[in-house]
């Protein structure tokens, strides 16, 4: 295992992996209730405005461009606790949502269940 | 909005939504504890592997091949349910784990938190 992939791995330094694209996965988790409320994905700049700002800001691969969850519809998430995986390349945001996070108005993006090959909705 | 779309986004057929590198986004939570055990990529391969076998499996992006989590270790996971996000695009794989998910031995591999820019361990 090279020194790089140590530091990743067992250090404490905060040594973001972006993919070829420059991004990273972050997962969205209620800090209250631990249910998973979307998934999206990060580059250098989010990471900074989330940091800076402690709202949760991710990268839009449709726009291109810098993405502030809830600038919109005013449904913004307040990062509680950030955890970081194995080789730095997933985030997981524990937050406090202002209110729905999906843009259908539900509480989670996951409001559906796979079931038999037919979707279902999630109890929530 | 399109018709793809309000069908992809309401409707009870599952119609993964793959990117221009042929994956979506896979979270894997304890079924249990609602823990966030890691996150990985699946392309078509991976889904139908695990809708047939009810074993997680993912896309290596490393190695471009099918990757069964725990083939060598022992420690698969085994899928108990999966949630669908609004647009397709990512699953969440509620799992019970036959052992740490983490190959670095870690139950999840979550196993920091970042605090005042430097990575801490979490209490699991």
């Amino acid at each position: 295992m090279s020194t790089d992939q140590t530091e990743r791995e067992t250090g404490s330094q905060f040594l973001p992996k972006f993919d070829d694209k420059g991004l990273l996965s972050a997962v969205v988790q209620d800090a209250d209730s631990g249910a998973i409320l979307m998934v999206a994905f990060m580059d250098q700049e989010a990471v900074d405005a989330t940091l800076n700002t402690g709202i949760a800001h991710f990268h839009s691969r449709s726009r291109g461009t810098l993405w502030k969850k809830g600038e919109t519809s005013g449904n913004t998430l307040q990062v509680e606790q950030i955890l970081v995986d194995c080789d730095q390349d997933a985030l997981v945001l524990r937050c406090l949502p202002a209110g729905p996070t999906c843009h259908t108005g539900a509480v989670s993006c996951f409001y559906r269940r796979l079931e038999d090959g037919i979707l279902q909705p999630v109890k929530s």
